[in-house]
């Protein structure tokens, strides 16, 4: 072996090594030449699973599916150039989203960079702050230090991917031709020292602290908002936190608390009328998680800004757009509901009485949604998703379905969605990341969404994947049916409608998928409970004017029904 | 009209209209919520075109095609969130191929940034060094003074993405909610004064130094070299100096001075040997445009360092990976050839009739290719391409096919791809923004290619458009089957190959194409030859080891016929 290959050998196998003795189980790659040393070390490690996926933006989002579900930091790898600034979008959507993504991209030496050669773009910093951190390796050696330095990097590529709040981070490597590193069965053969291990302290509330937090807490009609929760282990202390309190639960579809058959799950329909609004009026609040999807659930909070407002976050984030919070609590989540267990009890019965009360009026009208419009689909298809599944909710109107038609304590079910940026794309390719870690996807999104990132379906093709995909075709932006530029007839189809013509049995016969059309609820429900291999799109065709009808009516109705409830 | 919506209106309708004043002609549009303001306004302006397309990243590449084409810069529009991240790759691609782009993201104003707000990055630098300038724009107002700053900034904006190297600029807009303005005839009813109008001077050179340089090049072989050139008039001033010096023009295909019958086309093929190269030998190297694509080339002139090698660019680039430059020459092209012209003269006759005779004997055994290998099809696919059409050639393969079989002189096309980075993503938007300046355009790329951005065709028909594709489709990465991994039978498919399986028939029905399968020269000869609306693809299967395998054989008998010629 000569000099320069045992380099490029020892540096990339000593890294990749410490990535997977840190933590990384999976590595999403991208064909390309610069990339070779390290595609052709992680192919071989026998403790890397890795996924193939030729559009690195779609790869970027499988990553963070995979990511995501799996709860450890995912490796992407790709070669030189435009290639990098694919993952873009799943970096942006990582960062906010809190998800530990290690980005490695391929790069030319410094002496052909800035200078013309191809397929060479600046990759310094090439994330900029969306990178939660960034490091240009050094160029690749065998020598005791360069090696000590490398597992040093990738344990640190982990550890700054963990450390709250978790999140992407990139290291650029350097490589000079030739690029074929000495493969096979390295890892055998090489007696790779460990890397330096990881251990990360956690945030723990301060007893006095917690004594002054519990004396502002002392009122009769507490609340108990929980938005997106991610980390296992804090749903359960919400329970008890509101077991103890008697105060109820609003609970976000993604805050995993609509399990519990207490949860309030119809706010979205009530919280739109200032009367329930009023009667419903709370006396201090602890927010939980990101911040919900429902923007009367935020209208209601920001109405109501005259009475303590927590925001309890681990990460401390500042997750707090309409600027009401009286105490940013930077703790354990988990902590902080044990030490308000011990402080806190029930001063009065009527007050979680009244909110499931209202809540249940509302949830009976909610459940009255029929027929091909999208509600009634939605609910049709979580009623149908098997026990133990995934449902992934795409973004705009999914989600708010998703948060309209998912009844606390009906469904066994694991619900995920992408509430970072909140953006239609990589929404395929999320989902797939997440069947890739081992969970039985149920996907759903609209005909824009899954246009957007179609390609991701390459990735279950090439690395033998199975998902169902409920495709809601309203034909174009269905969303905006429901804001005030519905009202601008002179360009709104144009500019916001926008419809695409789009049918994708054509897409399904490209990827060689199982597909149906879907024409009523009852066949919805038949093909969901079939058992099949690889990727089932099902794909019901509906009217965004039908859809925005039915909406307004079914909350006109919960409100409706409320009012009688509280009068 | 309520202050706010007058603030948005006037603000917005300003900024657009400075804008179309300072050269924009185009925008493209991506559908979106918090860019409502300014797309309405957009589309109201009665001298901006507009086009729609769903997917950022396709309408990045889009706008780049077309900026490209046209000599204009374009507009680019879309919403918050990691919407403005899918324009990463387009902006990459624009940034060192000097494209000029105007990047209009919208945003959330300061109030609703880093507090958790749905759809919100941090958008500020998001392209970092990868734009060439960046403004975060002031809030709506319509106080004169700050619609004066507006429409300074549109006409910057211009300025700055068409000064010198020209590239991508990006403004950020931070919008308040309600997001209507009153659009309705705005520029009808409004009486917007002109901005400030733009002026740019060019270097000329400096007659001492011009005489310093021509004493240089006091040699009796030199060469002429010419990569990618994409501002008009500098072939012609090329071909002038040509003229007058006898020194041979090796020209890349993208240099457009293939149209003149007496360039060097077949280098690529007869360079690869060490006896030619030392026969060829020449005393002085002008260089002009981007680096050829051409590899043997590239190697030809490191191997013959010693000599004067002069690297033109009136835009400052530094365009040398082998660092063998000896002169480093920022003045305009067209005015240095002159200068040339002037002191320089033909010093033999046997030094470009060597050139001439080396090259026909090449030539007519690249002419030798036939089948159904890529190189006869591509060969074909020239001759049948209509006179005045423009042809894009995809990265990878299509290229170096482009560069080998387009003969000097023998077809009058306009030759377009994207070198800059020369990545396999955004080729098929590109192709399209070009077809949208108005050009009839024939493409052709690979698989990869093709499927990476196949969402580029959702263009074509929400804005009318038409373009003929000719898929290469060898199942995978075929470039890597000409590079040292082709060698490594363990992991090759899996990593490199790729073999994706995918056909493109549903393709075409998805977005509405006619299709084609192609099985013989002579039937693609009759599909580009038929007139359709809209877009055609057609689809050759290719086999990756057989391409290969024809390739080698090719250069290796224009090799022996040179041998013949120079012995």
């Amino acid at each position: 072996m000569n000099n320069h290959q045992d380099n490029m050998t020892q540096y990339n196998a000593h890294f990749i090594d410490s990535l997977v003795r840190s933590g990384v189980k999976h590595a999403v790659i991208s064909p390309g030449s610069r990339s070779t040393p390290m595609a052709l070390l992680m192919e071989e490690h026998p403790r890397l699973r890795t996924f193939i996926q030729v559009d690195e933006r779609s790869a970027g989002f499988f990553a963070l599916g995979l990511a995501k579900a799996s709860q450890h930091p995912v490796a992407l790898l790709c070669t030189s150039g435009t290639a990098a600034a694919n993952y873009m979008p799943a970096v942006a959507e990582a960062k906010i989203s809190r998800v530990p993504l290690i980005v490695l991209t391929a790069d030319r030496p410094p002496e052909l960079r800035d200078v013309g050669a191809p397929q060479t773009i600046d990759q310094l910093h090439l994330y900029g702050h969306t990178a939660k951190w960034f490091a240009e390796m050094a160029l690749p050696e065998a020598a005791e230090t360069t090696l000590q330095y490398v597992r040093t990097q990738g344990a640190r590529a982990v550890f700054e991917s963990l450390t709250a709040p978790a999140g992407p981070v990139h290291l650029n490597f350097p490589y000079r031709e030739p690029l074929l590193p000495d493969y096979d069965g390295v890892y055998e053969r090489m007696l790779i020292p460990a890397p330096v291990r990881l251990i990360s302290g956690k945030k723990v509330p301060d007893s006095i602290m917690m004594d002054d937090i519990a004396k502002a807490l002392q009122v009769e009609k507490g609340l108990i908002v929980a938005g997106e929760i991610i980390k296992p282990g804090i749903a359960d202390a919400i329970v008890s936190l509101s077991e103890k309190t008697g105060w109820p639960i609003v609970a976000d579809p993604l805050s995993q608390l609509r399990a519990n058959h207490k949860a309030i799950d119809s706010y979205d329909a009530f919280l739109r009328d200032d009367e329930v609004k009023e009667a419903l009026k709370p006396e201090a609040i602890i927010r939980f998680g990101a911040l919900p999807v429902s923007k009367a659930l935020m209208l209601f909070m920001k109405r109501h800004h005259k009475i303590p407002h927590m925001i309890v976050d681990a990460d401390g984030g500042w997750r707090d757009p309409s600027h009401i919070a009286t105490h940013m609590i930077n703790v354990d989540e988990v902590a902080f509901c044990s030490e308000m267990v011990k402080r806190l009890d029930q001063k009065r019965a009527d007050w979680p009485k009244m909110w499931q009360d209202v809540n249940a009026a509302a949830r009976s009208e909610m459940k009255k949604a029929e027929g091909m419009d999208e509600g009634a689909l939605f609910q049709r298809f979580l009623q149908a998703v098997p026990d133990g599944a995934s449902v992934f909710a795409g973004n705009s109107m999914p989600i708010r379905d998703l948060d309209s038609f998912l009844f606390a304590g009906e469904q066994n079910v694991r619900l995920h969605g992408n509430r970072g940026a909140n953006g239609i794309d990589g929404l395929v390719s999320t989902a797939l990341g997440i069947a890739a870690s081992g969970e039985n996807v149920f996907a759903v999104m609209g005909d824009l969404s899954f246009f957007h990132d179609v390609n991701g379906l390459l990735a279950a093709k090439m690395n033998g994947l199975s998902m169902t995909v409920l495709v809601m075709n309203n034909d174009g932006g269905g969303i905006f049916s429901y804001l005030p530029q519905a009202g601008e007839q002179k360009h709104f189809e144009r500019l916001f409608g926008t419809p695409s013509g789009l049918k994708f049995d054509h897409a399904a016969a490209l990827y060689g998928c199982h597909y149906a059309r879907i024409t009523s609820a009852a066949q919805l429900e038949k093909e969901l409970t079939e058992k099949r291999e690889g990727i089932t799109i099902l794909e019901a065709f509906t009217n965004r004017a039908e859809n925005t009808a039915i909406h307004r009516k079914l909350w006109q109705n919960a409100i409706e029904a409320v009012k009688k409830v509280i009068r």
